[in-house]
C-alpha cells in the first residue's frame, strides 16, 4: 500500500494510482518504438491504429494508455498532439504522455484534456528545471527516473538518492508527492542477472523511506528472451508484492490476469470481488460464443 | 538465496533445495484429500494411480513428489508404504513422505530408499520429541510448521517464534539447519485480505533471520476461488522473492512455467539457460506434433 493517492482524470473518467487501491495498468501499445508497420503509418499521416490500440487495450483491461510519438525526424510536438486527440476520441481512459523532448511534452499537455501523467522527468538538474515548471503549470502528475546524465544506478540505494531528489525538486515547484510517480527502472534480465533484484530492492526502499507511487515499464525485464509474456507475469506480482503501484505494461491476458490475481492476493481486491466478477463475465462471454457458435455456422 | 543446501536422495536421483539453485517443485497430486475417486482405490487396494500420477507430474515438471496417505478409517502406516514403493517405483523423484501420524511417517521411512523430507512436524514440545528422533535416526530432513498447540499466529513475527523452536530442537537431536525446511503456512485469501501479506512477510523474516530453506502448501493460497492456477502462478513468484525455496503444488503448466520464469528473473537460472532450453523443446515437441497430424489423419 503507498502513502500517496496519484489521481488522474480525462475528459469523464477519474483513474487514482496507489492508495488501498488495485494496481493501475497503463497500456504500452501506442509507442512506435520497435513497431514498423504503426511508425510508418505515423508518418504517412494515417493515426487510425492510435484509436484502434487504445479500444483493444481498454478492452482487455488498461486503466490509463502510455501515448508515445518517438519516430526519428519527426516532427514529435505535432505528432503527438495529433495522437493525444486520437485517444482521447476513441477512449475514455486517462493518457501518460510519453516524450524524452521537453516541446513535444509542452504541445502535448496543451491538447490534453484532464489531468495527464508526464512522462517523464530524471534526476538531471535541467531536466528538473525544465520539467517541472510545465507539470505544474498544467496541474499535471509526472513520472519520475530514477537516474541522471551519469547513467542508471547498478544499487538502489544510489536509485534512491535521485528519488529523493526528484522529489524534493518536485516540492519546489509546488508539485507535492502525491503527483510524482517514480520509475525505479527495469532493466533486462538477459543482459544483467542481478537486474530485477536490483529493481525489486529499488522499489522497496522507495516504498519504505518515502511512500511515493511507482511506475515501471515492466516489459523491458523480458526483453530478448522468448516467452516474454510469461516472463513479464511472473515479474508483476514480485514488483507489486514489493510495492510497485502501477506499470506500462502489455494488456495480453496473462499479464492483465497476473495483476489482478496480486491485487487480490495482497489485499487489493477484498474478498476477491473483482476478481470474481471477471470470471463470472467470462463464462458469460464464452456460454453466449458458445450458444452462438453452432447458428452461425452455415 | 538461502543460507544452506538441502539434499534429498532418491535411489538414483539427488535433489538440492536452497542455495544459489532454482526452486524446487514438490508436485502435491498424490493425496486422497478431496479426491474422492481416488480415496476410494487406494481404499480398495488399487495403487495403479500413484504410479501414473507421479509420472505426470514429474514429465509436467516436478522435482520432488509429496505423498500422502491420509484417508479416515484406512491403516495410514501400510498404506504410505504401499504408495511410497509404487512412487519410487514409478519415478526417480526424491519423496516428501507427508503424514500428521507418527507411526505411518516411521513405516514410510523404513520403505524409502534414500534421503527423504518428512512432513511434517510442528513446534508442539511432544511433536518434537516424537518426531525429530526419527529424522535423525534416518538421516532425512524436516518440514518444520510455524505453529504450536495454540494454532496459526495471526502475525509474521509470531510464527518466527516457532521456527526458532524448531531448528533449536532440531539442533538439540544433531539435524542441522541445512536439514529443517520451515512451512511459513500460506492460508486462503478468500476467508483473510490479509493472509498472503503475512505469509510473505514471514518468509521474509525466515530468510533474513535464518537463512533457512522454506517449503509451503501454495495452492491453499486460492481455496475456494474461481481460476486458481492463475492465482497460485501469481503467488508462487511473489513467496520467491522474498525468500521461498520450495513448494507443494500443481504441475499445471501455468504454475510450473511461473516459478521457471522466477527463477530466471531472481537470477537462479543464470542467463536463462534453462528457460531457453525449455522454450526450445517445446517448440521442437509442437513442430514434431503438427508434422505428424496430417499424416495419422484418415
Amino acid at each position: 500500500m503507498s502513502r500517496y493517492e496519484t489521481v488522474l482524470r480525462s475528459r469523464t473518467r477519474e483513474v487514482v494510482i496507489g492508495g488501498s487501491g488495485p494496481f493501475c495498468v497503463i497500456g504500452e501499445r501506442i509507442n512506435p518504438t520497435g513497431r514498423k508497420l504503426f511508425a510508418e503509418e505515423l508518418r504517412s499521416g494515417d493515426l487510425s491504429r492510435v484509436g484502434a490500440d487504445a479500444v483493444t487495450q481498454v478492452a482487455a483491461g488498461a486503466d490509463m494508455l502510455d501515448v508515445n510519438a518517438g519516430i526519428p525526424l519527426v516532427d514529435e510536438p505535432q505528432l503527438l498532439q495529433a495522437m493525444l486527440r486520437a485517444a482521447q476520441d476513441a477512449v475514455e481512459a486517462p493518457i501518460c504522455i510519453d516524450s524524452s523532448v521537453v516541446e513535444a511534452l509542452e504541445a502535448g499537455l496543451s491538447v490534453y484534456e484532464g489531468k495527464a501523467l508526464v512522462n517523464s522527468v530524471t534526476a538531471e538538474d535541467d531536466r528538473l528545471e525544465l520539467i517541472l515548471p510545465l507539470v505544474a503549470r498544467h496541474g499535471a502528475a509526472v513520472v519520475g527516473l530514477a537516474n541522471d546524465e551519469t547513467g542508471i544506478p547498478a544499487t538502489a540505494h544510489e536509485r534512491l538518492r535521485h528519488v529523493r531528489k526528484i522529489v524534493a525538486a518536485a516540492a519546489d515547484f509546488g508539485i507535492g508527492p502525491e503527483d510524482v510517480v517514480i520509475d525505479p527502472l527495469a532493466m533486462t534480465v538477459g543482459a544483467d542477472t542481478e537486474a530485477v533484484t536490483v529493481t525489486l530492492e529499488t522499489i522497496s526502499l522507495i516504498a519504505s523511506e518515502l511512500g511515493v507511487n511507482m511506475c515501471l515499464g515492466a516489459s523491458n525485464v523480458s526483453f530478448g528472451l522468448p516467452q516474454r509474456h510469461a516472463l513479464n507475469a511472473a515479474f508483476l506480482p514480485m514488483a507489486m508484492a514489493a510495492g510497485l503501484t502501477s506499470a506500462i505494461m502489455s494488456t495480453a491476458e496473462v499479464c492483465v490476469q497476473a495483476v489482478r490475481a496480486a491485487d487480490l492476493l495482497l489485499g487489493h481486491d477484498p474478498w476477491g470481488a473483482s476478481w470474481i466478477a471477471a470470471h463470472r463475465a467470462r463464462v458469460a462471454a464464452e456460454q453466449t460464443a458458445a450458444q452462438q457458435a453452432p447458428a452461425a455456422a452455415p
